[in-house]
């Protein structure tokens, strides 16, 4: 390994040349110019880093009392990202946001990152330089270093393979499965933004206009960089009053059946408490869109959701406040099993992917 | 994540059919059918595993005074591997080989590891099933455990992405920038069987009649079923006299280089030294061949190469040799810089893809 290192023979993207001025495709560059073009764009290590890029690993220092957090997930263009919804700057930007956003999940802090990328060859350079510029900026939000990665060629579409290293105190992490009956469900920030973004990527080009400028940026930073909620977890994790916690990348009711699963509880959510951003309110009047389908179904907002001890619930809420956070209180945990959605008065069972209408 | 989780609703393999006794596709199976599928060809944790997995990260704890070792690698059909020259059962085995042998070449031992997959929608979900049993079988012999991975579908070719964490005594991990004029180098193995195991794959066919069964099985063993050499680098580690490591996935010439660099120091290697085994003699011999090559620069060997210091020769040799394990001196370190093979009284300088007739 080593940045981007460890190409295995068959792997290098061989010839050295580069063409100044004119865009450089990736096997103009050759691997060792590559790698030394990349790793450019990458922040200083903290003292945490023993050894970084450079020799066969990475050696990385915890404290004693701290668990090692790790995630993983991997991106292919054409199924997770288009280059016609999400920029490459944004898209590096993303690719961290995902899984910090699972450390965050666990009440930890992301620390290190490896970073591997199957780059078809005739990727324009200048896509790689934008997607580490992406990368360097949510590390540098979130005290996170890149300390490897890998760099193959492929025949076939652009793949990013993305491993997150977090802290936790030992024994502390927030689980799936700690939710009791009488618990209270909690949600950070808003959600929908995400699906609404994409949709006015998608669809709304027509819609645009009749948007002010503020609206349209808040729902392409929703789409394409969410931030993933650290601070929130760490106070949840702090408080030691957080019974359950899932980051939002599937919808607020996959994650909800998630955690109802693995607790072994009934949740039940009001449909109008859920959180939901103005910007996105306004653009699905425009569409003609039932916002609250985006903030279910939607999923890629990575905001947290879980649920707390109703004894905990105001100091956390102050907690919250006195960080600048959002937190809403979205219902509350029951025996018995599945998630129940409450809405001008009926009872519908929320599944992962939509309703189920009791005693139809 | 969790194993294979984490698919963003766009990357979920949808229809949970089986159809029994028929070869299956993959999008026959289901996201969570598939996530069973595997996780049932992994072995139990162990005590180091805190959260593994289900959740939104796994979570691993270490002793106080360890260092958390990283590496990660990205293996894409058709370039790294092809369908032709390995099973997949042993491209489970080797993929996870690979990133072990980096590991090793810190001195660390390898606990963990994060899988994911990028799968064509027409693969065989029994070719995923062969990978898992690969995957379990060098879990199982080097202590390493599956903590989590990611599962994507893709337009394109597999590609697998293996991320290992491993532990290492605080402050002692090997690096590649330790070596000092006078120290000897030292290479575990021997070197040269991978390529002459692709050799044969490729090439060899009609004289693979000539070779005997344990000769075909070695070549086919040294290419497929690479042995990471954790338990040499323990011992180089715990030795306090290993001065510079580097495990030999891009040939000896090029690691020797990578040391020769990083420490700044001239390596001199006696070619006649070289460990070549019998077998790959053999094989080269029916090629007409010169093994020396594949020696040098095949690559993927996985072996340890690097320097120690003389003083501590005999008891590193004492211990490996108690081991079971070849420990081979090749040549010694002097002041100055690049690499020299010394053959038939000849001196070249050895660069990492070929030589350089010196005055020439």
């Amino acid at each position: 390994m080593g940045i981007l290192c460890l190409l295995r023979p068959s792997g290098i993207i061989r010839n050295m040349q580069n063409k100044g001025g004119v865009t450089m495709r990736i096997h103009e560059l050759g691997e060792f110019g590559l790698i030394d073009r990349l790793a450019a764009r990458l922040g200083e290590p903290d003292e945490s880093v023993v050894v970084g890029i450079g020799d066969d690993a990475a050696v990385v220092q915890y404290a004693p009392d701290m668990q090692v957090v790790t995630t993983t997930d991997m991106l292919v263009e054409g199924v997770h990202f288009r280059r016609d919804t999400i920029d490459d700057r944004s898209l590096g930007y993303k690719s961290l946001a995902v899984s910090i956003s699972d450390i965050a999940a666990m009440g930890g802090r992301a620390k290190h990152a490896v970073l591997s990328l199957a780059i078809p060859v005739d990727l324009d350079v200048e896509r790689l330089d934008e997607l580490y510029i992406g990368v360097q900026e949510i590390c540098t939000e979130y005290g996170t270093h890149v300390v490897g990665g890998d760099v193959v060629k492929t025949s076939g579409p652009f793949v990013i393979s993305v491993t997150v290293l977090g802290v936790v105190e030992a024994g502390k992490a927030l689980l799936r499965s700690g939710a009791r009956p009488g618990d209270l469900i909690y949600l950070t920030g808003t959600v929908g933004g995400s699906a609404a973004g994409l949709d006015l990527l998608e669809q709304g080009q027509g819609l645009a206009a009749t948007l002010s400028e503020q609206q349209k940026a808040d729902l392409l930073r929703f789409h394409q960089r969410p931030a993933p909620q650290v601070p929130g977890g760490r106070i949840l994790l702090q408080s030691g009053g957080c019974t359950s916690a899932n980051d939002v990348s599937d919808g607020v009711a996959s994650e909800l059946n998630e955690i109802s699963k693995m607790s072994g509880v009934q949740l039940v959510v009001e449909a109008g408490k859920l959180p939901i951003h103005d910007s996105v309110r306004a653009y699905a009047a425009l569409r003609g869109q039932d916002p609250l389908q985006w903030a279910l179904f939607g999923g890629e907002d990575y905001q947290l959701i879980g649920t707390l001890d109703p004894a905990k619930r105001a100091e956390i809420e102050a907690d919250f406040a006195k960080a600048g956070l959002a937190l809403t209180i979205i219902g509350h945990a029951e025996a018995g099993a599945g998630v129940v959605l409450l809405q001008d008065g009926t009872r519908r069972e929320l599944r992962p992917k939509g309703f189920n209408h009791f005693g139809s």
